[in-house]
């Protein structure tokens, strides 16, 4: 199997991974409640906290909250934050996780919702914020990479330009943790950031089982102080504090993770992301940018192959999307996992408005995505069995 | 240690989920995408949904949806259901998971709220929903059973009273799931069921951890056809299905999973309920009905100690609060837990409105709830350690 998927979902655990979740199973878990020192749960939460932190470049572990993923994390931080008549910005490359929850707010009325216009190859020009903003404009939502073809949005300056006007910014992560440097640093009113890679977003959603490499069905975000004390729990209940009250708590992370948390789920994370850790997200970003580096190169050399996206590999993530005229993208894809046991993902990835971006819409795309266990070798089947499509 | 705290958290999984869960991590999981057949997550998602559905008597599996737990189900009901202007109804010993999005709801001006009168031992007069029932009662929310008082409501009768009127119920079985015996029936107009626990929920939330002894993180909701055309999707996003379209797809399950599921919790809950399935729900009733029953009349012996709810062991599941006049609950929970290695949970169970019913507001009690490893040597001993209080 030449496994060709990681934009969806990595692979495989870690073996260091594995090795904790199962002394984990192994053990009984009692549950002394929240009223004794040294709880289990939520010291294994502080440790995925500090992990989560320390990749993001975030001060306060406390403001790192867990929630069942990239989907979950979107929909609470959009309408957290929303109130009636916001007018709100977002890209033409987002995936549903964050245009379903916008356009369905804009389809009850709640808000007034633009689209800005991203060239065919997933690339924005950052002074379209300043153009699109107005007076009633609060939120920007904005995805780190597009999880089609692959392109890095300028998020620094996009963010720099938002707070310029008071606009809060929403990013999602879900293809750049892990494989992208990154630090969510205050650089404050005047500092611009210089250094790629550093932005001031308000919030940061994150998927757990992508490039951080953690078990399907985790993830969580990151908030800053001021959108923290703005925005509203969009999802209520028990969270073992402040419980004689029907209210929410206010402070963090109770605010936003009432229920029992998924315990295995934040464990995988923790150990997960010290791996990446100690790795260096650095040198898995220059690893994954050589596969893609070596897998356009080759794709120039098959001519019946379009492929969407920047052909730049410094301006993409390990994810290439390729069409071929005259073949359907779903029969590719099923091709290659039948005739060349490779596993791919066609059609619309869940993104129908990068794909009307890229003009590859309603056809969709054969998409390629590499991770920590793409090897040259793999690269090169690939490219082979494209060559005999 | 004697855990007697199995209304938060199951203490331990069986051994044949654990085996289970040890070979899933073993394996690698190469997402095929859903564009081919035969997909595991998808595969352990069904097999789980049939065993959820045998267990709560549904007849199609594909109406079993899977959350991150009981909180979420609640808040995916309730505000998936309720529209502005409706009356909505509830009852005084409902868990925070319920009480606070209702609150919410109510705090932003979308919903009348109405808490139904519990006795002090937590029983309900079900014609208290006819006197209550206005024009604009859109909705009945309800907890099975206390989870402080352990105190079993009459949800046949009172849904039978509610669907006369046209109000849609959900039920939170958090506390009885895979320990009281439960068929979610369509027993039509006129056909009120006979048999207890037979009941036509439109929606029943479930907790994966507590009796159905999963993995934390897990839970769902079951939800009947009618509920589920009426229920707008309360978090949206990707589904691999209808993706061309911003709008959430309108068929079960992906109308309410967005997302990448918790596929080994998912896995964790397809084994434990096949288990409980093969022992019987009555088998586990009738052994948890003899602890509780054996508990409550040792209690009976100790004069200082004052048992809330009811001291019948036929109406309530196996929670019992006490409370001990003169001492702090919270104190004598710790003495429990640093002497005797007794894990109890003290203070307000995060049910301020239970406390309120019970008169043991603000101070709380001492809650113990026992399981499938409970012992009458744990019930004994318990009773001994409360007798040297």
């Amino acid at each position: 199997m030449i496994y060709a998927n990681y934009a969806a979902t990595s692979p495989a655990l870690s073996p260091v991974v594995v090795q904790e979740l199962h002394g984990y199973l192994g053990e009984t878990h009692l549950n002394a409640g929240r009223n004794f020192e040294g709880l289990e749960a939520g010291a294994i939460a502080l440790r995925a906290r500090r992990a989560v932190a320390k990749l993001l470049g975030v001060a306060d572990p406390l403001r790192v909250i867990f929630t069942s993923g990239a989907t979950q994390s979107l929909n609470m931080a959009i309408n957290g934050l929303v109130r009636e008549g916001d007018h709100v910005l977002s890209t033409s490359v987002e995936h549903n996780a964050a245009a379903r929850p916008l356009e369905a707010l804009r389809k009850n009325g709640v808000i007034e919702l633009e689209w800005l216009q991203c060239d065919p190859d997933g690339s924005l020009d950052p002074e379209k914020i300043r153009g699109a903003i107005r007076k009633n404009t609060r939120l920007l939502v904005m995805t780190h990479a597009s999880n089609v073809l692959g392109t890095i949005l300028p998020v620094t300056e996009c963010f720099r330009i938002a707070h310029e006007y008071g606009v809060l910014t929403i990013l999602d992560m879900a293809q750049t943790g892990g494989v992208l440097p990154f630090t969510m640093e205050d650089y404050g009113a005047g500092n611009s950031p210089t250094k790629v890679g550093v932005a001031n977003s308000d919030v940061v959603a994150f998927a757990g089982h992508k490039g951080l490499r953690g078990l399907a069905g985790t993830g969580g975000f990151v908030i800053g102080e001021a959108a923290a004390g703005q925005m509203r729990p969009w999802i209520s209940g028990g969270t073992g504090s402040v419980s004689q009250s029907l209210d929410m708590p206010e402070f963090m992370p109770d605010k936003f993770e009432p229920g029992t948390q998924n315990t295995i789920g934040i464990l995988s994370l923790a150990a997960s992301v010290e791996e990446i850790l100690r790795t260096g997200v650095e040198t898995i970003r220059e690893r994954e940018r050589a596969s893609t580096a070596r897998f356009i190169a080759g794709l120039g050399q098959i001519k019946k192959i379009a492929v969407c996206g920047t052909l730049d590999p410094d301006r993409c993530v390990s994810v290439v999307s390729v069409a071929i005229p005259g073949h359907d993208a779903g029969e590719v894809s099923r091709f290659l996992f039948e005739n060349h046991s490779i596993i791919t993902r066609s059609g619309l990835h869940c993104s129908p408005l990068a794909h009307r971006t890229a003009g590859t819409f309603p056809g969709g795309t054969i998409r390629f995505s590499f991770g920590s266990r793409t090897s040259n070798g793999d690269i090169d089947a690939i490219l082979e069995a494209l060559d005999g499509v």
